[in-house]
């Protein structure tokens, strides 16, 4: 049995995930062969198949444990008994660190997920719309509570989501500055602005 | 002759590079054939090179313009007489509309870049990280004349650039929002913030 896949860090389904994950970043779902994978891990490709039932299942895998961290994130956020600038500052704080905690995941959540097998390519793609959705009612109730300025709120949701989702191309960067700083400044510019 | 090839917008090589840019950014530079390119137009791929050298000098050709365009806009507003906020404010404007109104050749320029060959490589790479840092030193300056808050001129440039380059996902969108709408609304969520 290989080092990797006798790792207390989760299951071996766990790691295959995981692998998985970095392997469809770099190359792509398409561009990533099982064999490939089990190379990468240090296993035979057969024996992934006790473990998991296709390259599809693995996306699936991948994707839904993205989409669920952002819902169940988003649901608390929801229901928390607070202001909307707090709600926001919450959400965006996610955003950032999942960006950058679980960025392999994330990355192929955004860039992939187009890849899934129906039912799932449908569902995901609603949970998707439908969070934006939250969002946009979140950044509406902020209006009418006056906390929000008077803004366009989709254009809002989309510019917060945009920049969060833009941490990307910040991985280059991380050792330059901080996450801590990342997150004190950008959540600070996406809600106040940086106009004296 | 085909039709497209002798169309009155521009010469033949600009008709060649306009649908180089759509197809690399559907299918990729390196997913992208010159056979194919020829087929979209509608000529022989061996006419294709009485005109162009090679994919790799469309690629040249339309990275290097969008980078021309940019720093022609960034050249000019740097000299402009006028505040910081208002040259952020022609900045991004311009940012967005390049978005919108050459949108294969920015996304190419954005996505494909790393596919040219040296030395344009290099030297694509160093326009970027010059382009970068002169939008830092220009919120620096900001923050010198106290027009702008006292915040991480890096993470500040950061947020502003992936905020506008997150247009490319809004492509679909624009039959839901008006260009005008989304260009008042991110400027004014950038500078100013949404918070009340």
């Amino acid at each position: 049995m290989s080092k990797i896949f006798a790792s207390k860090n989760g299951t071996k389904k766990d790691v295959i995930i995981k692998k998985a994950a970095s392997l469809f970043r770099k190359k792509g779902f398409i561009g990533t062969s099982m064999r490939e994978l089990a190379e990468n891990i240090g296993v035979e490709a057969s024996s992934l198949y006790n473990h998991i039932g296709s390259k599809s299942e693995i996306l699936q895998h991948i994707c839904f444990k993205v989409a669920n961290d952002f819902m169940l994130q988003l649901n608390e956020t929801e229901k928390s008994e607070t202001t909307t600038i707090n709600k926001l500052e919450k959400l965006i704080s996610f955003h950032i660190h999942m960006m950058m905690d679980v960025y392999d995941e994330v990355y192929v959540a955004n860039h992939e997920w187009k890849q899934l097998e129906e039912p799932f390519l449908s569902n995901f793609s609603n949970q998707r719309k439908l969070y934006e959705s939250r969002m946009i009612e979140l950044i509406k109730k902020g209006i009418q509570k006056k906390e929000i300025k008077n803004i366009h709120p989709q254009v809002a949701v989309f510019t917060i989501l945009s920049a969060v989702r833009g941490l990307e191309l910040w991985q280059g960067h991380k050792k330059i500055v901080s996450i801590k700083e990342i997150e004190t400044n950008m959540i600070n510019h996406l809600l106040n602005g940086i106009a004296k």
